[in-house]
């Protein structure tokens, strides 16, 4: 059931993946989701190239089926960070924040696939033009690093689907069956989550993190950072709404940065701070109500999603 | 096809509703939208008492099919404006911007029916203690005046319908059988477009305006107006960039109001400026590539979102 183009082109069961989270997508994670028959990417912004190699090597200890790191093309060793992944196991490389032309082919060439992220129709023009594999397309409900353009989901889908022929895979608001059908009715052959997967016994987040997702309502988050490290979404805090104030005051990048300082998301995931940390989550975290393993969640999706199609069904007929 | 409750509380053939859109949507927009089976409703917000009795009176005339009102009800005069409506033959008040306490009681003991205009599960759970007949949940996606928690259609939608049983009309990025699918699979029962309608032969908006949206692309709309109207999507112009940047510096609302002035929308709108005028809309306008009539629309719609369903259909077949 749910097989699409991106379970054969990545070679998975069933179209569902583990978006690239920093701190948190570590290898039990990653393992699990991809044991669980989707694909588990792994977030490594922070790692480092020896630790990339390790955790590579602990998930394919874990599960003999593909999976894949996220290599977010800002740090300067991106090259090295792909060697690495491909040399220790994964057979999928997403990119994100930067060109696609830049690895695409040589990642390629090494019998691996690669997903591009991506938040607009122009950026998923010069994906496919790279020859990716897939496009990833990210809407500004989704937690974390977002296009500064603020497309949503629900507006981005079509638009880019009607735009190029590369599968898309939908990122941003979904975290349940329900989600899933509307990105496949919109037209993406996948989708990708990050938050619904950070509420998960296997991600290698603090407990106070995944319980404030387990707390937290539909207005729980904001977007900061426009004029600094890029738009970002986080659950609302006192850092938040630190940011928000001074940001409302017209303060400059430079006086921002200061006041932000480093390490606010490994304060987060690491330590728990749910008041001075980052914890970045998307707007559909307001609709995760429990801590489940990685494996309920993708197979009560599938029961969901198709008890979904059933209820449309009706509709059709006169 | 496409019967849902929303079709049995309106009396009306398919779930989509035209949303209420200040200057645009009048007499012949309402009628053509009706009498294709949808549900009409008027753009109240910029008439006089007297113009809604005319307009009003225009749409019976024209179709005996049920049509509505949207009634701001930051507006003074919103109990008048409600009175015109009803004794002038709508048989739906659409209500925004204020308590839904207000007025559904009066409104219903009328035989009307009460949509009520939400942006959070908060509001939704208001206006279902209010006694709504639906609620109408617009994401941060849609044109115009939204909601400041930014919530995009695809979170809002399933939270919203996981917090009451009110039934819910989606309303924001949507323009086509596609986004009409993903509404009813994220749990919602109708639909409401203004973006998409604004584009057709029947809308009373200035032909560069129309032509704008067939123009645009999927990053040409952005938001203004956070700090002294409330949040408000429209396309990317002169007016939009002098905003933009003075929000930017920290500019304070008094020197914002100042400096937009008064009635810049209908500059938009009756006057054609796409330069200086509002030209309120969603982010989907990026997919609307041809002006069509009322009837074509919810045609091409109908007969899109079957084919939708139906190639959703084999995915659950093992």
């Amino acid at each position: 059931m749910f097989k699409t183009e991106i379970c054969d082109i990545f070679n998975i069961q069933y179209p569902i993946i583990l978006g690239g989270m920093i701190w948190v997508g570590k290898s039990d994670l990653v393992a699990a989701v991809s044991e669980a028959g989707g694909l588990g990417l792994m977030g490594a912004g922070g790692m480092t190239i020896e630790e990339i190699e390790a955790e590579c090597g602990k998930v394919a200890e874990k599960t003999k089926k593909p999976f894949g790191v996220n290599i977010p093309l800002v740090r300067p060793d991106s090259e090295d960070m792909i060697n690495a992944a491909t040399k220790s196991g994964a057979s999928v490389i997403a990119t994100s924040s930067g060109s696609p032309m830049k690895f695409t082919r040589m990642i390629q060439d090494r019998g691996c696939r690669v997903i591009h992220v991506v938040a607009n129709v122009k950026f998923a023009q010069k994906s496919r033009d790279a020859g990716v594999d897939a496009v990833a397309a990210e809407g500004y409900e989704a937690g974390g690093h977002n296009g500064h353009d603020e497309i949503t989901t629900m507006a981005l889908i079509p638009q880019l689907t009607s735009a190029v022929n590369t599968p898309v895979i939908a990122a941003g608001g979904i975290a349940d069956g329900r989600g899933f059908v509307a990105a496949l009715a919109l037209g993406a052959k996948g989708i990708q989550m990050g938050t619904r997967f950070l509420a998960t016994h296997e991600a290698s987040a603090h407990p106070n993190y995944k319980e404030a997702i387990v707390r937290m309502t539909d207005v729980d988050t904001c977007v900061t950072g426009r004029t600094t490290v890029g738009p970002t979404r986080s659950i609302r805090n006192r850092l938040t709404d630190m940011i928000v104030n001074a940001e409302r005051e017209g303060a400059k990048p430079e006086a921002l940065f200061e006041m932000i300082g480093e390490g606010r998301s490994a304060m987060a995931c690491i330590d728990g701070d749910c008041d001075e940390g980052s914890l970045y989550c998307g707007q559909i975290g307001g609709a995760v109500k429990k801590i489940k393993s990685a494996r309920e969640i993708i197979d009560d999706m599938i029961a969901e999603a198709k008890m979904v199609i059933e209820s449309l069904n009706p509709l059709i007929s006169k």
